[in-house]
């Protein structure tokens, strides 16, 4: 391995984390979501076409582990769970706003 | 399909189509290269790690069908082939160091 090859992987990486951590199709979803003000699972499943509870469940215990969202469970009957985002995930909602701006561009070009 | 969904799905779309985009692994790596001034194909699979001819000229072949690269093809002997950003490759371009810039806070987080 060149140290050049190197370099390059080593710029690159934060990126591909990025990437990956935006990659999954209902992770996007679920910061728009609750950027629209919905906070429960409840409320995603209403919001995001053809996502299923269990992959729900899976993202959303994915980006907590992330740190993108917080999880609150409140004490009650029936249990009540509410999701936000972090100073991280919103950092990531500003960067999806010039993504989806940049994305109707892209729509334009490819026509 | 309720109206709620429908506007959702259609709000999410160009945000899809530029996660798209920027999917492809090797299609950063291209964007990043060429930003460092980096223009030839042999020049790409000196600079990117583990990529092959073939993937390359393909994920080339796709950025310049989705408008975010130009090629020009020089009339010489050997035959030279040059890609540039479009402008809309330069759109890319900020987001990704944006991006890059937000994978170093989730590197952080996660640990």
């Amino acid at each position: 391995m060149s140290t050049k090859a190197l370099a390059i992987e080593e710029k690159i990486c934060p990126l591909e984390k990025a990437v990956n951590a935006i990659s999954g199709k209902w992770k996007i979803a679920i910061v728009w979501q609750i950027n629209e003000g919905k906070k429960r699972p409840s409320e995603f499943l209403r919001g995001i076409k053809n996502v299923d509870r269990r992959v729900l469940n899976q993202q959303l215990s994915e980006m907590v582990k992330d740190g993108l969202l917080t999880k609150t469970s409140f004490n009650e009957l029936p249990p009540r769970v509410e999701y936000q985002l972090t100073d991280l995930g919103n950092g990531l909602l500003k960067i999806l706003w010039d993504l989806n701006e940049w994305g109707k561009s892209l729509d334009n070009s490819v026509g």
